[in-house]
C-alpha cells in the first residue's frame, strides 16, 4: 500500500528566501494521495461525487533538506492506518540528488458534504488495506 | 462608487526573484471587490448564499513596479461598467511612497450554482450604480 | 515557436465555487514557459543563475470555460513577439474535450537582479526567433 | 513573550470543499510570526536583511474546526523555546465564536543566505526570552 509520484517545484513555489516555501509540501502530498488513489482506481473526484470527502485533520511535516525552484522531487506515500473513519499516510519526499527533502504525516477523517464524520465507504477501504 | 483597502505582503508570496509574484495580485484584488462589498452591505458570502456567483471572465493586470515582502499596498477599485449580467472594476495598486505598482481591470459574469448565467440581482445592482 | 505541456488542476487550486481560482492560470502558464524554455535547451533556472531575469510586465487572460479539479489542461504557448529588451506570449490552453478553457497574453521586460532593464541575451534572443 | 493577530479568509483561500484548504494555515501562522517580532521591534524583513533567516524546520498542525470564506480567524502565538541556534512556537486559531479552529506549533533554525546554520543574533535572543 505505497506510491511514488513526482512533482516539479514550481516558479510560483519559490519565495525569497530562493527555496520552496514549506506551505506548497502540504499542496504535493494531496497531490500524490490523489494520484495514489487513481493507481488503485478510486478516483478522489469520483469519491467527492458520491459524497465521501476525505478532510485533513493533522499535518506534521518535518523538512530536511530545501527544495529548490526547478528541482524534480520524488515522493512516497504509505498508507500507515486505516480505520472505519480515520486514515493515516506517510510521506518522503527525495530530490534528485536522493537526498531527503522532508518527512511527513497526514491524518483524516471521512466526512460527508455536511462535514459531518460518516464511515469510509467498504470499497475504498478494502482498496486501501 | 469606489473603494480603497489595503494588503501587507505575505512572505510566502515573494518569489525568489524577492518580489511578490504575479499571480497575487489576483488575489488582492478579490479581496478588495469583497471589502468593497461589505462597504455597500453586499456581503459576497451572503450573495453567494443566495445562489448568485460573480464568475470573473476577464483579468488585465499592467505591472509598474515590483511590490515586496511587508509593502503595505493600498487597492482603489472602481465600478467601471455595471450591466443586467455584467460588471467590470478597474483598480490601482499603489505602495507607501505612492507609486503606481499595478493598473488593473476584472470582468464578470453573474451565474447561479450551476454556472449558467444569471441576471445581477436588482439589490446588489442598485448598490453598484 | 511554439510548445504545448500539460497540467493536471491540483485541488488546491479549487475554490468554494468548485472551479480552479483564476489566478491559478498565471501560474500554469509560467510553468508552460519554464517547459518551452527547457524545450529550446534554456533552462529559465540557468537564465536566472546567469543574472537574467524575465520579470512579467503584462497580464492579460479571458477566462472561457471554467477549469474542474482533476481537469487535464493543455497550454499551448507561442512567441508572439520578441525585440531586444522585451517579449510577449500568447497562450491557449483547452481542456480534454478540445474546449477552450482561456485565452491568455504576457509581456515580460529582461533585468538583472536588481531590476535594471537589460537586453536579451544574444543565445536567448537566437532560440526565440 | 505571545501575541494575537487576526486574518480574513481570503476566497481564493477556499477549495472546493467550501473550507479553507489547509495549506494556507501555514501562511497564516507565517503572518502571525512577522507582526509578533514586527511588535517586538524586530521587523523580519529588517532581520533579513541582516542576513539571518529563520527557516522552518518543523509544522505540526491539528485541524479542529473548519475555517470558511469571510471568517474572521484570531491566531494567538507564543514563544515555546529558544536556543542559541533554533526556535518554537505554538498557535492557537479560533474564530469568531470562540471555537478552536487549529493548534499548531512551528520550529525553526536560524541560517545565513547560504542555508548554513548561525547563532540567533544577541538582539533577536534577548527580545524573544
Amino acid at each position: 500500500m505505497e506510491y511514488t509520484t513526482h512533482i516539479r517545484v514550481r516558479y510560483a513555489e519559490t519565495d525569497q528566501m530562493g527555496v520552496a516555501h514549506h506551505s506548497n509540501y502540504a499542496v504535493w502530498m494531496e497531490l500524490s494521495r490523489v494520484e495514489f488513489m487513481r493507481e488503485l482506481g478510486m478516483d478522489y473526484k469520483t469519491v467527492e461525487e458520491n459524497g465521501v470527502y476525505l478532510m485533513l485533520t493533522r499535518l506534521d511535516v518535518q523538512y530536511r533538506k530545501a527544495a529548490r525552484f526547478d528541482d524534480l522531487i520524488q515522493i512516497h506515500v504509505k498508507v500507515a492506518e486505516v480505520k472505519s473513519r480515520t486514515m493515516a499516510f506517510t510521506y518522503t519526499l527525495t530530490n534528485e540528488k536522493g537526498e531527503t527533502v522532508a518527512l511527513a504525516r497526514t491524518e483524516h477523517v471521512a466526512t460527508d458534504k455536511t462535514y459531518r464524520l460518516v464511515r469510509i465507504p467498504e470499497n475504498l477501504l478494502s482498496k486501501m488495506t
